[in-house]
């Protein structure tokens, strides 16, 4: 019973499959690749985006540093909610891509920055000409780190206020297909027909070995990107590897269906936790992961069922006496089964405070 | 009638004569004249420390952004105040000589840092492990950018924090004589003997021409910091122009002088505007500046009568109708006369709301 | 019949076997797998040093220039041979990870530096104190760039300059293991007990799918790397990938073995080359690549018979009229056949000039 | 008898008095004062360009990184004469300001640039597409480092070569005026007209205090260059003491009038020197240093009579026994005169071998 992260999962059987498919005798390296002439179809078929430019590396924070610092000088600042992945989690990337841009942290609920906030920023952003850093690139994640999704409305209200201020938009989609579904939408609608700019597109969560694909929307910047890649050591040689798993990856939708599960299962935890007195959803399961607060007893009584996942925000020190409640994470992935999240559930479902 | 800042002020006398008389015949260029091994000697004397190493420059973003960059690694955080000049004024220069160091905002009445928020935050700071930016440096500007002084209890105050958290302490001085005045206390009370490792000394905004020093209490750095300065273009060539300046700067207390001028001014403007009714005093005044808020017709009134200052935060904007108050900035500087207080306060002193 | 490089080779099946077998359920993410441990152990114990660190990424480019930037500060230079990796194929990845560290070129005969020509470059780098980049770090190949290798003695002997110039080694070992077995010595002969500090320790080419390794010999700077390697992206986040990689490479010395056939190719293909007439090898034949000029004519014998390799360097303008020689590279890898080596040599075998 | 450098001499009588006129009130800061709007009216009158745009910071050091980094991404490489000022004594400011660019090294003779080798690196640099650092600006500097000039038809021949690779020009005119002098020609032709870009136009060496100027032909990256300036620390708070050394450096064609004082004084020392026995010019003196070669015993009588000047390149270890010839460097300056150029040729004039 691993809920930890996706990160910890497994890879799907399909993208073993089509690494085993493609080790085969010689192919020309550093993304000259056939299966990456393929990838890069399938992404303008998915995205309904004929001049969409489409580069692949191993890892989100290389994906997301890369995208930024092509939108974003080093004197520009990067308005992001405070609680973002770039903010908390990437040891400053994006501060290192772009060469020592700023990060100005936004609020809003469930991980999704408020509207209202943004247009303050920045209205009042750079109010000293030359003195202050300037407006740069608005980047959003979708399904938040709250383990919500931004709507295409949401993300169009967000980017009409970007576009007034005239600047682009990343979206941090390193859990993607799962907002998808759970808009029951099409990739282009929550992409750049709602005004996002570049795009860093995650699979490693997702079912993946280490593969996530940078989506320009608009090429111009497209060599840039390629040398940014090379320059930081990200131009994988055996790239026909990187190709392989992408290219599975879009194969009969599987990015898709791999995210059904996830979701589905965090739904089904979210579920089953509601109904145990105590026991608090504090975020809206919309994507694949559960954020509760739980009594300290009942804790103890998963973790003594041997279940793995993280108090959240990390902070144990935090935590009072018996009997207060904890806030924690639970992340389910695409090869969790009904099987784990019934076993988690039974050992607290008789529970009471 | 100039309010606006120190930095529009003209250069002392004593300083312009010392231009004049270092003007004279060849001198080794680049730091090895003989007027800077005075500067050393002077600051040695002034601040009680043998083994502090100086370096001057010409502008106190250069001062601040080389100080902290031979204090904090590229992926470490520079622990400030929200409003600090580092943040706000500096179009990222601590960004740019780190190589892409974050700035954590913290927060703080009368714009000096809250230590319990400084506290919490290094204790909840980097809790990822590799995954987040590392506790760098905690720095503060004294006098600060609200026109208050940190008393040395203060600093220590802070400093014990900084230490059991085995950060350094950088002090942004641009004002450090008007806070060693207010004070009433010596330099070294207020700077490394209430834990302060290094001090961007200001000269400029308080009479010099352009010259700053950079003083390291902890000299190990001092050849690092010595590459940093000629790579950044701050090593002065005719280096001896600025040695002049600082040595006149501290000749027979000069510096302490023209800082008791400004102290004088702001603390005379800010008793007038007191006996103003409907005038309200923003910010307790211990130095140089003096924040109040008035009403529109007031602000009318003294600017018909020629003088200059700035509302602020610069934020025209979000100011009301007539009758409500705008929060605004006065500067004093070395130069300012009573004559020129007088003209401020008798341009409204007969007003009544 | 491929020559063009070794990363055009597919993986190793002991390799696939690895990542198959890795791929089982929940495993910690982010470097804290047990194959990891196992693979510093593997390290520790294959290198004779206990106190030796390890750190996997997923390309060659990373592995140098994240090593670099632990050993080179951005004011001081990489002291490298003209035609090495690092100054011609990387995209001034060192210049971006070490913030702007210059490249010193040094010639030599065969990739490899000359020592008299290091010992002056050093005697009169920085002449002008502050006004110079800084001595930085050594790095050399091994093997080098023209299929030669150092030997022990010949790395000592550099060593030796360097730490008389107080200047560590770095060792860009892409194809370290095989320098070893050109060499009959072992990994610490020819690393730390020659003077390497840190090595780029090399599978991609060699088998794996993505994998490099960086030694670090002097481990003080181990969580520095650690942090860059987070900060620039180079942390995968499903690591077993990489551990399984490596620790398959090094089992039962696969990582040898592999080296081995690529070595024993290019030999065989060296050897027939040799007796053929017009033929010119460029460079002793140490490594697992062959530089020979040949006659126009061969080249195009060679090329109808299907056989892909690059003419080198990259230089096709500068080739003259049918008839003059034309230099070209033919790699091996740990793939190449016996067949292909004979289909190569009988395309042209009864050719004259 | 001063001949170290021309860094190491006193400032014009008419700019210290220039700084005086401006040392009266309250003036605006940051370059938004009233005689910097002169400064550009001044620029482009001279320059016969109506949009040129103009920036003052007070070193050569951050005119050239400044400037060169709105030209030259990171990603690219920088060619200039391998004796030339950025590559040799400004300790990696280009690396620093651009953010890691590469210096590409030329030869020439004269400390000009060959056009055939630049040509040719053109044509064979980034050879490897987005492996290789790509094309980024030629760096030329008149008067040279060599102390002679490029007349407006070499740098036309430059261009043209530059132009065919689409790269920019940038010009390093830390003696600018020297070179115009004795092309006998117009600042215009000596720059745009005959294909540069962006010109750093020093002040310092030739009678200011600190100040140079930033031109741009180009102005579309003004506002960079603005952004640049101040996140680098170089924006002068008391601009208009910039702007007045500025304005009095144009005003009655001073600039050109002080460099035609050390322009007259280099080659009469040149004149006398090659009439003694055993001296050897080595660079044609065409600005306002001599480069000779003397016997050691000629040296020792020059340092003996008090005269001061630097054996060049740095290198005395290199220097032989008594009686070889050692070449040396003597620098003349805006203040140097008649009599001290006679006394130093007098105190080896009647000398012999």
């Amino acid at each position: 019973m691993h809920f930890e992260s996706d990160n910890c999962s497994p890879i799907a059987p399909e993208i073993m499959f089509a690494l085993e498919k493609v080790n085969n005798g010689y192919v020309t390296s550093y993304g000259e690749d056939e299966t990456m002439v393929q990838c890069v179809r399938q992404v303008r078929e998915i995205f309904e985006n004929d001049s969409a430019e489409v580069f692949l590396v191993s890892t989100g924070t290389a994906a997301n540093g890369l995208a930024i610092s092509c939108v974003c000088s080093p004197w520009q600042t990067i308005y992001c909610h405070k609680e973002s992945h770039i903010e908390l989690e990437e040891c400053g990337a994006p501060e290192f891509y772009t060469g020592g841009s700023k990060l100005t942290l936004l609020g809003g609920e469930n991980g999704k920055i408020n509207p209202f906030e943004l247009e303050n920023k920045l209205k009042f952003s750079s109010p000293a000409g030359v003195h202050s850093v300037q407006k740069g690139v608005l980047s959003i994640t979708n399904s938040t780190e709250a383990g919500t999704v931004y709507t295409p409305i949401e993300i169009k209200e967000l980017s009409k206020i970007a576009k007034k201020f005239n600047i682009p938009i990343h979206m941090d989609g390193t859990r993607f297909a799962n907002a998808v579904l759970t808009n029951k939408t099409t990739p282009s609608e929550l992409s750049w027909k709602a005004g996002v700019n570049i795009l860093s597109l995650g699979g490693t969560k997702n079912g993946l070995l280490a593969a996530e694909a940078v989506i320009m929307f608009d090429p111009e910047k497209a060599w840039e990107l390629e040398l940014r890649r090379k320059r930081s050591g990200h131009l994988i040689s055996k790239h026909r590897f990187l190709s392989a798993q992408m290219n599975a990856y879009f194969d009969n939708n599987l990015w898709l269906k791999l995210a059904q599960n996830s979701n589905y299962m965090a739904q089904k935890l979210s579920n089953g936790l509601t109904k145990i007195p105590g026991v608090f959803i504090d975020q809206p399961t919309q994507s694949n992961a559960v954020f509760a607060s739980l009594p300290r007893f009942l804790h103890e009584k998963i973790r003594n069922s041997g279940a793995k996942y993280y108090y959240w925000p990390h902070d144990p020190e935090q935590t009072g006496p018996k009997g207060e409640l904890i806030p924690a994470r639970f992340v389910c992935s695409w090869s969790t089964t009904e099987t784990e999240i019934n076993q988690l559930l039974s050992s607290i479902s008789n529970s009471s405070i």
